[in-house]
């Protein structure tokens, strides 16, 4: 109770399942006496791509663009664009940031990449050598919840699912110091039966009951590829 | 020579080093007498955000809008956005597809993982159990070509930049049935002497040089986790 929590949410259809598991999370985690924000991304028209348009006013070098090098720049000197200040003023404030989407060519849709590629920068989410453990996003919590095209057994037959988690969890949430739990992943939710979608349902709500209990994974690399 | 090559090109400013690794790139393979298109995706001001707009015309379902579905659809009826079935044209005549970009966050820009996800729809790149070796873009090369911000010591700490490599080249590219040659990585171009930075550009003009006597990588998990 008391905790704050960040979902953002990147479907474009309310009643699609990723939108059921959005409102669930609402919903259990008020109950909870939680506070949650959402960001919306479609909804929000959130804009994916990283160009001159994220930094305010002058550029530090204007002769060659280089965005990493310019937001880190308007960061520091209060110069990004509203858009990503809101972002980051959610994320400052949130105990625990959830991502919910579906699974799109084994990664993030490109919304949510959007999202980390101009949300995230330096200055903000991690600095020169306060990187991991040492990110500036510390004592913040993260859950990728994702649901998936194909089944389980499918996922298994080349690798394992947890190889394509090893650059979001790791690569982008590790390396800004917040601590991830355990994924939550709802596999081929369009090819089940009604029965087996209610359970999924269920089985996340169940989840969120006790989510604050979880320790968070070991990020190390044996996690991913023991 | 003869052979098509579409380079997809993801970073804002002509003058950086993924700018200098693109000029060489259709310099070199026009002198070896390739046909080069290019999709400059930011210059393209390229749309990332999967939304309706890449449906024309009526919806197979208006009552739930489901992305994978109403492409798939319009991709059989020829009701796709233009800009994606221009994007789908150069694809469909390329023996090679070339990837440049800046690393962000362990994976593309937010604007290239756009092009991935709006433009290799169902029907298009992959179908129902057309899929890895049986992947519809049989018979065509791809070449992840990327800079990074860490020097390969940092990478090399926690794990193998193999591992990120994983989703871009087996999930995606592997899929479709795309064959892939082994990455070209310039690691942190912005950290090194000018010095170093030429020879990085040379190693790349000699790469493409014997780029058709390349075999593809073996796509197993060994090769990315052994």
């Amino acid at each position: 109770p008391g905790k704050k929590v960040l979902i953002v949410y990147a479907h474009q259809e309310p009643k699609s399942f990723n939108g059921s598991l959005l409102k669930i999370a609402v919903e259990e985690l008020t109950k909870q006496g939680c506070s949650v924000m959402v960001s919306d991304l479609y909804a929000m028209q959130f804009e994916p791509r990283a160009t001159r348009n994220d930094i305010v006013g002058h550029l530090h070098n204007s002769e060659a663009f280089n965005y990493a090098v310019e937001t880190w720049e308007a960061y520091k000197r209060g110069g990004l664009s509203k858009d990503l200040v809101e972002e980051q003023k959610k994320v400052q404030e949130a105990d625990l940031l959830i991502f919910q989407f579906p699974l799109f060519w084994f990664s993030m849709p490109a919304i949510l990449k959007g999202w980390m590629d101009r949300v995230l920068v330096q200055g903000f989410a991690y600095d020169l050598s306060k990187v991991y453990d040492g990110g500036l996003l510390q004592d913040k919590l993260s859950l990728f919840s994702f649901t998936t095209g194909g089944s389980k057994e499918k996922y298994a037959i080349r690798g394992d699912i947890r190889y394509l988690l090893w650059p979001m969890q790791h690569g982008i949430m590790h390396f800004c110091g917040v601590k991830v739990l355990e994924p939550h992943i709802c596999y081929a939710p369009e090819h089940v039966s009604e029965e087996n979608r209610k359970e999924m349902l269920a089985a996340w709500t169940q989840r969120l009951k006790t989510l604050w209990k979880e320790e968070p994974i070991d990020c190390s690399p044996e996690w991913y590829f023991k």
